[in-house]
């Protein structure tokens, strides 16, 4: 962003380190396995101190430093903050001066947004920290100050993803007062702003109907890291894929259903603690 | 529980220290101004890492110490968990050897079950971990072999409660859900083991029908720490009230619900991080 963190083509074979909140970030994780199939990554879910949605921008801040300095004492050639929250409220500033690229799902979700729209009407859906930042409100003007954005926090989704009820009367009936608005407002793009939305992608089609098109910032932000590497010889040569994920607290029922419903294989599983 | 923690009349004017994942906990502290309207309140509510209820035992021990210890360090002359996953999870070890008496909500809500229940089957409703500890159970049982109780994890509760929606159609739907196994087991008890949950004693008992009478654990906790100051000359005889808040978190907004819905006032309200 201004300083020049260190990429160059000798790192090309360490991990690339993904971190959340808790377990939505592995959306990020297997959007970036379709997208880099060659990659190590390594994966940390602060499952100790989630949710993150509700807290202050200076905690989520001092949460993302601690977790990011880990990543990079671990090896990591860079960071993908692949939880909204984190992306919204602590990266713009700690991507400044951090020692390795450090990318958010922001920008690339507000990039293809207004990529998508037809009628310059953008909704966005998230939780109440990312909606209060107007992160993606800001990012989506500065691509295009004629784009209108209507946002709504939704801070029922992730308790109700994390019981895994995704296609549930009750899901259904809380997306429906969520996305009414938006759907008044005559939105024909709607960014899931929260990496565990892309687990209720089909539900949410379904209710938005067809004129509505669907960004999702785990696919993004995939691409995104891409063009990041690629350019600086940073890509995996080696081609031996492995993805290690770490918690800060063993707390592995969202896990199983996540790693089925991703189709992702984990490597290992070990537990770290933080904040002490 | 074993040693004998320090409590003697000199330590009367000194405040109560409570201490919750959240704002639940205020339930607790609304139960103590009732009982015990002449004592100073030191609430902390744990609002960085709230909640407390899909988290390990390890980590809601480590959680529940540091707290307490901060607590003990601004002069508590005892300590309440007010939060049952805590007292569930944390308390039967830290009481062991604590400099200041800890008191949980799980023995004086399992003994009010008890006094309470006329055919012999309890039903306790809570958060995942505290089910899963079995905390109820085993304290019901040591007091009546005889009692059967039926348990169900209900983590949605804490999550509707915080959005407010106490009397709406998504959280009666989803507490139909959960109490239908209890009902039909036949409970003439219940145990709402967690403190958000009397926030829905009203819809809750509707739903239950007048056959089953609610135990509402923070009522029993209030009891509870009377009983424990009174005989060592420990509650505070100058009867000058007051209500400090602590939180870790500066996310205020349940805070001021539960503030208006428990007709609490908050003398003074500071921000203090943990685990650094």
């Amino acid at each position: 962003m201004s300083a020049e963190p260190k990429l160059d083509a000798t790192s090309s074979e360490r991990p690339i380190g993904v971190f959340d909140s808790g377990i939505g970030g592995l959306t990020v994780v297997a959007a970036l396995r379709r997208t880099l199939p060659g990659e190590k990554i390594l994966y940390l879910g602060d499952t100790a101190r989630v949710p993150y949605g509700g807290k202050s921008p200076e905690t989520v801040t001092r949460y993302s430093k601690e977790i990011s300095d880990l990543l990079v004492a671990e090896g990591a050639k860079m960071i993908v903050a692949a939880c909204n929250t984190a992306s919204a409220l602590a990266v713009p500033s700690l991507a400044l001066s951090y020692p390795v690229p450090l990318v958010g799902v922001i920008e690339p979700g507000a990039a293809a947004a207004v990529l998508a729209t037809r009628n310059g009407k953008i909704g966005v859906i998230a939780t109440r920290a990312t909606i209060n930042s107007d992160a993606y409100g800001k990012a989506i003007r500065a691509l295009d100050p004629a784009v209108s954005v209507t946002a709504v926090a939704c801070p029922l989704l992730v308790p109700l993803i994390e019981e895994g009820l995704f296609d549930d009367e009750i899901t259904r009936t809380m997306l429906r007062r969520y996305l009414d608005p938006l759907l008044r407002a005559g939105i024909d793009t709607l960014v899931l702003g929260c990496t565990h939305y892309p687990l209720l992608k089909s539900v949410i089609a379904r209710l938005c109907g067809k004129r509505v098109t669907l960004v999702d910032s785990a696919e993004n932000c995939a691409l995104a890291v891409r063009a990041l590497l690629a350019p600086s010889g940073c890509l995996s040569q080696a081609g031996h894929p492995r993805l290690d994920v770490l918690l800060t607290d063993s707390s592995e029922g969202f896990l199983r259903i996540a790693e089925r419903s991703l189709d992702l294989t984990i490597d290992s599983l070990g537990i770290r603690e933080l904040g002490k």
